[in-house]
């Protein structure tokens, strides 16, 4: 793919390749950036199953890496590129942060935060929705297919993801 | 005080233990503690500042803790015990545990996940508020009075809390 450097598809073409490496570990594919001034700061995928955590969102983590990186808290002059649409967790973490920017690939239909009714995210955080959308859901839909053709469904997969 | 062990007035002045643990580190005083068939399984305290991560709330760690300890993800069986009403980040992490009931102390009435018009906990998560909301609110405001009075307050005081 051709894409111009440092535009969102750039990045969220490199949050796909987090969202690649959770699926090899038989991870909820969904990968995450944390961008400043065109730097990445911070990259992440979703751990649940390896830390034996439900909080382990790629978008948890990259925040605090992020935050660990700049060396301090908050994230004002930076962007969130993740591949799935946050959740209220990840979207309330975001509210603590004040990142600057939310760029996200694929919708969640079930648990993404732009369902709820009020709003969650600081009233200074600008977003954008669908960008490499089918290709982020691609991998999504390919993980559940081939979790339910091996029968490894434990039940414990994320509601919003099925 | 003489409470009644194993109620949940008992376990909430725990987790007020951890709040005040908070507060002699300078963080702002929230506790959490969660308990399982009266076992308490993880206690854990805000660490903000100290872990320079604003994830770091005191449930946040409590739900990492206790899924450590129990060797499992989902925490059913469990009670959150809270000295402030969680905020959304912390009630959207709750739902991903699954964890069966959740009590705090005082309310947040700017933070709070109650003021969220969408339903964001599990839809079998029980929930009880007030449990010696004076104590939980009063550290928090000693500790915003503190603050006030020393000149420390850099700005970046949880909006809700002040």
């Amino acid at each position: 793919m051709d894409i111009p450097v440092f535009s969102d598809t750039w990045f969220m073409n490199e949050a796909l390749k987090e969202a690649r490496a959770a699926f090899d570990k038989d991870e909820i594919p969904v990968g995450a950036l944390v961008v400043c001034n065109n730097i990445t700061v911070a990259r992440a995928h979703n751990l649940t199953e390896t830390l034996n955590d439900v909080t382990a969102h790629a978008e948890m983590q990259a925040f605090t890496a992020a935050a660990t990186a700049l060396g301090g808290k908050f994230l004002q002059e930076c962007t969130l590129y993740v591949t799935l649409e946050p959740c209220v967790m990840c979207a309330g973490a975001a509210y603590w942060t004040r990142i600057g920017r939310i760029v996200w690939g694929a919708s969640d239909e079930k648990r993404g935060f732009t369902l709820s009714g009020e709003r969650v995210l600081h009233p200074r955080t600008k977003t954008t929705g669908g960008i490499l959308g089918n290709e982020c859901s691609t991998i999504l839909k390919e993980f559940f297919r081939t979790k339910r053709k091996s029968s490894r469904n434990n039940g414990d997969i994320e509601p919003g993801l099925n």
